[in-house]
């Protein structure tokens, strides 16, 4: 018997190796300055190799998720997949070591586990290289439903609509969680994610999700639409609840004839945006399954992603649960 | 027999006299350096006196929403009390000269005409030290019913409350203009006036305000609160239309279920904020009266809004016509 989660995220699995470089090295390695390029494995070992100690941490954007609500003191599950190899296992580790329970079966054979090799230059910038290897290989076969139905809520992450196996595994999830009466929850990842699955996603809107999460650009891409209130218009019309990130707007949560318009909560000096999304969707998922209002779960999620947009890295350094008491919210 | 207008105005009446000043003038005159002061008749006399080569122009937050509504083609009728002197022909003609019906009889007697006497310093801040004067003067007995029940809308000015006559001459227009079945718009103008009166504002909004404008400071002093989503939430439960502005983060437009966010209209350089409010409250007005839906409503009224904080001066250089039919608003 598996004890109840509050979450259970569905995700890539991806370990975040980062490294300082120089400016030489992008040149060198033909890294492209400040964005995220899909590697594939020939250069992710030679990326690998010629990182000079690199500190490697658990990402992927559900996984980053699954943290933020552990910070909070929620009782996550994570589900994605990675290789028995030495990132697996650290990966694998990493969710352990800050409570949230993993126990998707290692690929014993096949690619190996997804990196997101990060090179950060003097100047700050973050080019990202990210290799998705074994997290593609997520199959229904690692879907427990008596584990899945277990949580309170099933969290999808977008990337994920790309594999067909991976799709095929969300499904089985989202019918074993529907079973049991539990929600789903979807975000929608990104704007150009949005533009491959459209019409899928929006058939998925209509018959399974319960919350969806987007930043403005992904809701506007969903919807083709190029204003905020015309996002916020569509969304009227849906059954679920919306919340939608608009950054240094802050959040516009809605469900059915209630809206909330929540500010961000101000940030000194914004160092690094990486996992704000992530972060306020963790919140928010908490807040969510502690009986709070709607507006406290966007309060939260603006709260957790005012956190980790303050520092370097895609998960939250100061413990989430201290900056909700702090701020009344829990 | 009046013809019928689109928003009839009541307001203060007030000439705006503007004059470069250097650093020495406003320490001779003891100025505060850029805030607005209100000040007696004989120091008005005095540092009208002073100014060299000043240029005067209509002012007064209500007359200048109707300058705005007459820019955008309305029709408007404002109501406000002059004194039969200089500044006091000035406005008159100020306000015939854009379009704008203004009836009320002059003073033959009493305080001279309302003036704001803005020190402009060669850094470009605004001193303003303003006389209210003759505007001060309006009476129940300057209502004509008939006119006042010709609008579609009567739109009232907060700072009026402060006047004992002028509050009663706003009950005897809101009676006119409720008998004929039209709509009463209502702006907060200033949190200190909200403080004054709030109260009374409450109460009159559940008696008689269908339209109240509000920045995000008088919406706030209104229901007590901290939080923007709280005033939102506030104004859900009750019957009117709020159209509430939020400076750079724009406005949220909010009738009962039905809510807009709509953002602001970028502006490259802002010059002068004065008026911003004022125009937004016309172009919405405008909106309101020409059968467009809530949101287009917010969109004119952040359109007029940018046009306004791009100059120095509280009334529309461009024509907000031409603006909001380049927009496609109209």
């Amino acid at each position: 018997m598996t004890s109840p989660f509050d979450v259970a995220g569905l995700g890539n699995a991806i370990v975040d190796v980062i490294a300082p470089v120089d400016d030489a090295f992008l040149l060198k390695h033909q890294i492209a300055k400040g964005v995220m390029t899909l590697i594939d494995d020939f250069r992710a070992a030679q990326l690998y190799e010629a990182l000079v100690k690199p500190s490697e941490i658990g990402g992927g954007s559900a996984a980053n998720t699954m943290a933020g609500l552990a910070s909070l003191g929620g009782n996550g599950l994570f589900v994605g997949k990675v290789k028995r190899d030495r990132l697996g296992e650290s990966f694998s580790r990493s969710m352990k070591d800050i409570g949230v329970t993993f126990r998707v079966p290692f690929a014993e054979e096949g690619p190996p586990t997804a990196c997101c090799m990060i090179a950060v230059t003097p100047d700050g910038q973050r080019s990202m290289s990210t290799y998705l290897g074994a997290s593609r290989e997520l199959t229904p076969a690692d879907i427990n439903d008596e584990e899945i139905a277990s949580a309170s809520i099933v969290y999808v992450e977008g990337y994920l609509w790309d594999l067909p196996d991976a799709k095929a595994a969300i499904k089985k999830a989202i019918a074993a969680a529907k079973k049991a009466g539990r929600k789903i929850a979807f975000t929608l990842s990104d704007p150009f994610c949005v533009s491959r699955w459209r019409d899928e996603f929006r058939a998925l809107m209509k018959s399974d999700i319960d919350i969806l999460f987007a930043n403005e650009e992904e809701a506007k891409a969903l919807f083709e639409v190029e204003e905020f209130d015309s996002v916020l218009q569509a969304f009227r019309h849906w059954h679920g609840t919306a919340a939608m990130t608009r950054s240094a707007k802050g959040c516009v949560v809605a469900k059915g004839n209630e809206v909330h318009v929540i500010d961000a909560v101000p940030v000194k000096h914004v160092v690094d945006t990486t996992g704000a999304g992530d972060q306020y969707a963790a919140a928010f998922l908490y807040g969510l399954t502690h009986g709070k209002h709607l507006a406290d779960c966007g309060r939260l999620g603006s709260l957790a992603a005012a956190e980790v947009i303050s520092h370097y890295g895609a998960r939250p350094e100061t413990p989430l649960k201290s900056l909700a008491r702090t701020a009344g919210l829990i």
